[in-house]
């Protein structure tokens, strides 16, 4: 059957339900550069628009994984997997996956490049020197199964429909549609091996999610697809109204990361990192209750296991794990700036989003595809929604090599932070987990 | 200022307004090669969903106009134009405008080919051996101002960014948008030098607008963007449930018009070229009151002076005026097909659209731009919603090259009228006229 690509298009802007036939139709021969890039994102731009039903995202979802290779572990049933939805200060997968790998699980996990105001796991351990991201997936097999788990950058061959979907979307304003969201989060995670997934799904001014209500629709969507191709998927909703941790920056939370292994008191990092391992844990099967999950986490924290997992890892894939006695090995900028507060009072609001874009500009992130970074530069930004602070406190320090961006980042920053005279309680972090199993 | 197109796609994605400057980069950066097609489409496709407000309009409508020529006649206040949203029968242009002319008016009228399921004036007159359609601007206004009116083809110099929109427009799934038509008429309409506008808004199955609140927007919108431009613009909203007089195809259609000015009585097509002919001599000064306007457009008719305007024309356009003595000088088809009632009643629908889609595949119409017609093909469909009929009797008749195509095209078309056994009233041909002067 010979298709018509407008009429599809305009089936799809009319609210009526694209086929299997039709949907398997306008990605692949999209791919086959048979269907222009024109009618690509009009038909994008028609589902962001009118959205997709759960058949159709199946669909989607398993056009992009078929599209390329799959990797399979041996066993299978060990595996697991954390994504993120993004944030600001978010170096969870860097202390996650070390404690999980400890408590015996296996984690392959393929990570992205910082993307709009938020960083990107593969950045922050390319600060490390020596470490390297690129590997093949028998390789990569071979490091997990060695390891315990491994970080590496995602190949040509994974879900390739998706790849080049996503690089269209990037550029035709057809990112936030949670349809294509879904299937492009689940057809690369199925594709990389891990049957188990938890979904670290971040909501506030900082994440690309700002309401409840859609974050509870992409939830369903990603459970339901999951539950749909026998992948076990647990969704824990966290708050990004505030920096996680301390630090914002790719070496800066290398540090804070090693610092966090080795015992330093960091609550909200410990909190999120420890629900996410527990959800790991009980979808392994390893443990199966909370409580003694969440122990189970907390002790391989404790312990030291953790960092002397996170100590192999490094070396596995190149780097100099001699980072984790000595800090100054990482890459520093040249430049402090402190960042006052302008009155007292209590934080009421931050605008992560806007932080991460002021931090762009000192070179904390890109702009555009393979734009280089400043690994150094960064922020230190502690305090949270809910604390209260004093004219002339220190509100954060800008860690640059460019005194001038430095200046206008610190200053845009401190604007960034919303002080009243009225106490003002500190927001939870959980908000909840739902999970498929 | 340097604009981001994909912060401009969002911000109409988002639903706020664009300014002026943004509309202007987007448009022009787009005919100039700098704005790729495939963000332009994203942003059709957000415009299709979001809308425009009523400035976005007047500008878009301005950016197009200045993007090419305009024509400017002499004797400016003289000049009015007529455009049709496009119909089944429509030959409304070709018997109008010689009426008009005939009334002392001057009639500036660029024409199109066929549209989907409708019928081209362009294509019609062509029809007339030697007839031409290809003028330069400068023979255009002689053509006027000797014989009263012209109709020619769009040149390429005319609202050129329309142009290339209006192609990716096409193939995108994208044209059904209100704002997007409002700015796509009004600019070549302005640009091509009438200053007075009539519209004949056409509503019902076989026009492109199906619902009276659809089309009342769109008037609102073409009257208000003629009115900030110092364009006076009247709307005819007129009925396309049944087709329009008693012919459907290029030749067919002038055979018509030909009998129309020679006396035949054809009721639908003189009740609506008259009501849009007083229209034109109204907003062209020529008479000051609706009755008196109406009596001068039929007595153009019926004196006979109208023909003698159309033998002119045809003239001054290459064209053989015998036509006007002998139709049989006018191509023609090998076979005529009857097309036979099926059972007996009232007629209560009639699938004007689809009769349309029919007679292309007898080759009446084009499927691609380009492609060849056969200027003798079409149909004779007389009947009309609320008439009577007996089982047996003649519905129509396809004059085609092609015999098992045309008895296809009967049987489709056949299928096309739904005849119930209660009574049922006529319609309405005309159901208002709004006016902004």
């Amino acid at each position: 059957m010979r298709y018509n690509p407008v009429e599809l298009i305009l089936k799809k802007r009319n609210n009526e339900k694209l086929q299997k036939s039709e949907l398997h139709y306008l990605f692949t021969a999209y791919a086959a550069g048979e269907i222009p890039d024109y009618q690509m994102s009009a038909l994008l731009m028609a589902i962001y628009f009118r959205g997709m039903d759960i058949d159709e995202i199946k669909t989607l979802t398993e056009i992009y994984i078929e599209s390329g290779q799959q990797i399979v572990f041996s066993d299978q049933l060990n595996t697991v997997d954390k994504h993120s939805t993004g944030g600001v200060g978010d170096k969870i997968s860097i202390i996650l996956a070390p404690i999980v790998a400890a408590c015996g699980a296996k984690i392959p996990m393929i990570s992205g490049r910082g993307l709009g105001h938020t960083g990107g796991t593969l950045d922050k351990l390319e600060s490390i020197p020596g470490f390297r991201t690129d590997y093949s997936h028998h390789e990569f097999k071979e490091l997990v199964n060695k390891v315990g788990f491994a970080i590496i950058g995602q190949s040509e061959n994974i879900v390739p429909v998706d790849r080049v979907t996503y690089a269209l979307r990037d550029v035709t304003g057809t990112v936030e549609s949670l349809p294509l969201i879904t299937a492009s989060i689940m057809s690369k995670k199925i594709a990389e091996g891990a049957k188990n997934l938890v979904i670290d799904l971040k909501i506030g001014n900082g994440a690309f999610m700002k309401e409840m209500s859609t974050a509870e629709q992409l939830a369903d969507f990603l459970i339901e697809t999951g539950r749909s191709m026998g992948q076990k998927v647990s969704v824990v909703f966290s708050n990004m109204n505030s920096p996680l941790g301390n630090y914002v920056g790719n070496a800066l939370e290398i540090r804070e990361s090693v610092d966090f292994l080795k015992g330093a008191v960091i609550p909200d990092l410990e909190d999120l990192t420890l629900t996410l391992a527990s959800e790991m844990i009980l979808m392994t099967g390893i443990k199966s209750d909370k409580t003694s999950a969440y122990q189970m986490a907390k002790e391989a924290l404790v312990s030291g296991s953790a960092l002397k997992k996170f100590r192999e890892f490094i070396e596995f894939q190149g780097g100099n794990s001699e980072i984790c006695d000595n800090l100054d090995l990482l890459p520093k900028c040249d430049y402090q700036i402190s960042i006052k507060a302008k009155k007292s009072g209590w934080i009421k609001n931050i605008d992560c989003q806007k932080i991460g874009y002021a931090l762009i500009e000192i070179g904390a992130g890109r702009k555009k595809i393979g734009e280089a970074i400043d690994p150094g530069a960064g922020a230190k930004l502690p305090w949270k929604i809910g604390d209260s602070i004093s004219e002339g406190d220190q509100l954060g320090v800008i860690y640059c090599n460019d005194k001038i961006r430095g200046s206008q980042a610190a200053d845009e920053i401190g604007n960034c932070y919303q002080i009243q005279d009225i106490e003002i309680s500190r927001e939870k972090l959980i908000f909840k987990v739902i999970s498929s199993y």
